[in-house]
């Protein structure tokens, strides 16, 4: 009688298993070798360390997801997502489980992407790995539609944006940063020259933070921006748009200077708890750009990065 | 009787209009000034160059959009891409018609991107810029399952693809390339060592060029690169899973030379037109990198970046 | 007679000047309309802002140049560095006139960089700009020779450097920052895994303040953050050495916590203002990093970037 | 009498050896354990492959050295380059001694970097290597002397550079690869405006490949750049210099697709094997570039990378 015998392979070693050798987990086989302390594996993290300190933050980053957000309008987005976990680490552990950040993460990616669900992944995560403290962050590209201004032509521009949650004991800070581009044209090139003025890219990264239910929508961070410069930026522009974009600047000249103190002056009426405004302009006649920054944070001091 | 009078401002100067003053466009107002030549605008790009050359690739790049592709499982995933898209230029002609690149793609943007809607959008754009040739290129990462080895715990990784479609006159080449991550370990360390090996990320680069109907997957690209390394890549891995992926790279060892040529030796067998194989090792001895390249092309001749 | 005439265009339009046209500034020729206003030009700059907001941090940045610098052993190493230069600006100024910055830095570029040129740089430029405060910062790649541990083959490592100066009123703040790599080889995957255990390169930044006489050695640092790792990295390794530095990882196994906890036991007995020390770990297993950070700062508090 | 004893520790695992234990290698010392097997390592890479496919390139990246350059005008420029070196590897051996590489470049650093020391790299390399071909790429930033041009302010601009040789039997191919900075003005922005033109910086990438004794200067390639811009970049500007440049721009308008033709005609001239053409608009009315390409090679073929 012929009888089929499925034969298995250890796989870790790729070894054919003899009839009785061998073992599998979850459908997974394995040779005697490599079966061997599969049940009994030591938790090295939840030894003591070396160094008794306290370690504020420690977590993964570079994780990669799809993720979606809503819009202003009401409308849903798709987007990919650069993500950072952290917790807080006890003085007498000697190493965080980063498999429960990575599967906090994953736990919830089905979900649509705002405030409130950062609050949850990081109430997750601080309980799986007995912190006190977890921070998330989200960076991710952001499509903005943008007709073009008298052609009415449809196009879309994007900008990157940062979601930034520490979930704290009893409190959090909830911060959003969005960088985008806009044009400036140089007021001292304009009045100096008889003809033309030389102009360039801005890039505006303007961050809000907030501790309490006021909601900061990337739109308005990118309206700011655009409201403050020399003249908006479209990715389709037939030529009457060309026409009035070239114009607009010219008649709305900026210094990065103007450009951060205009924006501070609109983000100082919102009720963020700190903020900070940079802009650097890829100068057309430089290879270097000018860069100007303001903050106001808590303390009312100003910090570097 | 009060009778509200609407006032308008110049879209440009944000001069207040008199009634009589200015008109608009689309709904746009302007002043008389920067009313003046908009229906009379000159075509620049339709004038004679000075140097009267062809040029093979005129076009646009670093352009964003969302895109949505699908899956070799039947799935949709939503992605965002870099695009290009370049179109030949005769020699009697100043210059393209930018804007109209930038239109192809977004009349196209609510479509599944694939291989023919690539070709639709070349199509399009030939025709509307009276070009003979259309390269057009999408670059997005990519989202691939992997479930933990023994503890089957659901996890994801990205690998980074490129979809590049070239559209001559008669015919086209469509090539496929994705950059995924593996684990290579070295097989000198671990043969004159008492104990260990060091092993690596690798970063696998796999080219495959069709003309025909021959469908190259994603997938398919990421499980050649996975076979001939060391082991894979998870995002989750617990520790039962730690220990199989530990002891499966010790196990498999491979050089950068040893992985281009297994790989070279599947992608052979493939119906490709060209293929091209870049793996390098990020060395965890060194800070530089190992990287080895077998390319084969239709004129069997191999050249260099 | 022949007469040679030398006739002149104008640098702006290139139009060929009639002998009583034109004119020219420092040899350069210019055409009556060019030539117009040249002595005239407002300083727009000076002018009151719309906005009378003081900016605290406001210059230029991504300026490039040639720079060198003394090395522990007494040594000269030439390396090139990106560059940023910012100044405080009052309420009542429009602009900084960003071009002194930018000769402040030519000005002093051909003397060796250390902390004292940089406060002295930073003089000059608060005087020429009648700023409160100048922030100067160079970035550049630092050569270490790295001799192979058994072999003694030489080579050569690189780090990356920053060197940060505050110049307040009457006191600076100097920050050296330096990043470089080293292997570190997994504590929990060696002791669960029958053979091997995963191992990477490890990215270690360490920052550390003075604001008085100290001297901080970019090599002191390196020395640190090697020490604190499973092996240090080189440039070149004959057999002997690779399998010095494969088994020396496997005896020395840490978790990027361990990293971090060694090196703040090393930074805290050094007379530091502030210090920061982040570890990224771009582990061999995922595509992920593991990231941990400690810091301690002047008023005890931990900030986050 | 006191008798002072030197104890030793083995270099791998730190142990305390006793009087008779362990042994020393170049003065490191090890225990019995790390000590054995030092003398009899197997040369793995010397072994037969599993697939014997001949590698027409396999070697090292991102190696970095300080170098020093000869300018044109006889100085001498030090900076720092990011180094490839790649081999053949015949189909009967199993891999490379990469040491091997690193060690070349390492023993020629102490010389100045041009062509002939590449070549003479490139045979010591195919000489330790036993290999047909040896390819050897630099990467460094140059510095280029600007005098503004009107106040003739001294400043300083820098390119980016790649020396690439290409060494076979009885051949090399040399390529020089300039990528510089260069202001563009749209000549159809300013036909169509009442006022003002959009101008931004151009990357200008520039290839020439020479098989003989013809020299191409960095210097010269940034000229054509230069030449057929719009205007070139400065890193100082007074007030005087930055009318210059403004209405330079404006008097000079310049598509991307006038650049690249402008440049092909200059580069047709030069007694090149291959050149390549790329130019870059970063636009300050997008957030995309225009782009365009030409190429001309010794099959007068245009390939796309």
């Amino acid at each position: 009688m012929n009888e089929s015998i499925t034969q298995y392979k250890c796989s870790i070693c790729n070894q054919l298993l003899a009839p009785n050798e061998g073992g599998a987990i979850n459908g997974v086989w394995f040779c005697d070798d490599h079966l061997k302390n599969q049940n009994n594996l030591s938790d090295i993290q939840k030894t003591e360390p070396k160094y008794n300190y306290p370690i504020q933050t420690v977590g993964i980053k570079d994780l990669k997801f799809p993720i979606y957000i809503s819009e202003k309008n009401g409308g849903k987005q798709h987007t990919v997502a650069d993500i950072e976990v952290y917790v807080s680490l006890d003085g007498d552990t000697k190493g965080t489980h980063m498999s429960r950040l990575a599967i906090g993460v994953q736990k919830f990616s089905e979900y649509q992407l705002h405030k409130d669900l950062m609050i949850n992944i990081a109430e997750y995560i601080k309980n799986k790995c007995e912190s006190r403290r977890c921070q998330i962050i989200y960076k991710f590209p952001y499509f903005i539609s943008k007709i073009a201004p008298v052609s009415k032509e449809p196009g879309m521009i994007h900008c990157d944006v940062v979601f930034d949650l520490i979930s704290e004991v009893d409190e959090y800070l909830f911060t959003v940063t969005v960088t985008t581009t806009t044009t400036s044209l140089c007021p001292c090139s304009k009045e100096i020259s008889n003809n033309g003025a030389h102009n360039q890219r801005s890039k505006v990264k303007l961050s809000g933070s907030v501790s309490n239910g006021f909601v900061l929508w990337i739109e308005d961070l990118v309206k700011i921006a655009e409201d403050c410069s020399s003249c908006e930026i479209y990715s389709v522009l037939k030529r009457p748009d060309e026409k009035y974009v070239t114009e607009k600047a010219y008649e709305n000249p900026n210094f990065v200077e103007d450009m951060v103190r205009s924006i501070y002056d609109k983000m100082i009426k919102l009720p963020l708890v700190d903020f900070d405004i940079q802009v650097a302009n890829e100068e057309s006649i430089h290879t270097h750009q000018a860069f100007a920054r303001m903050k106001r944070n808590k303390e009312d001091v100003v910090n570097y990065k």
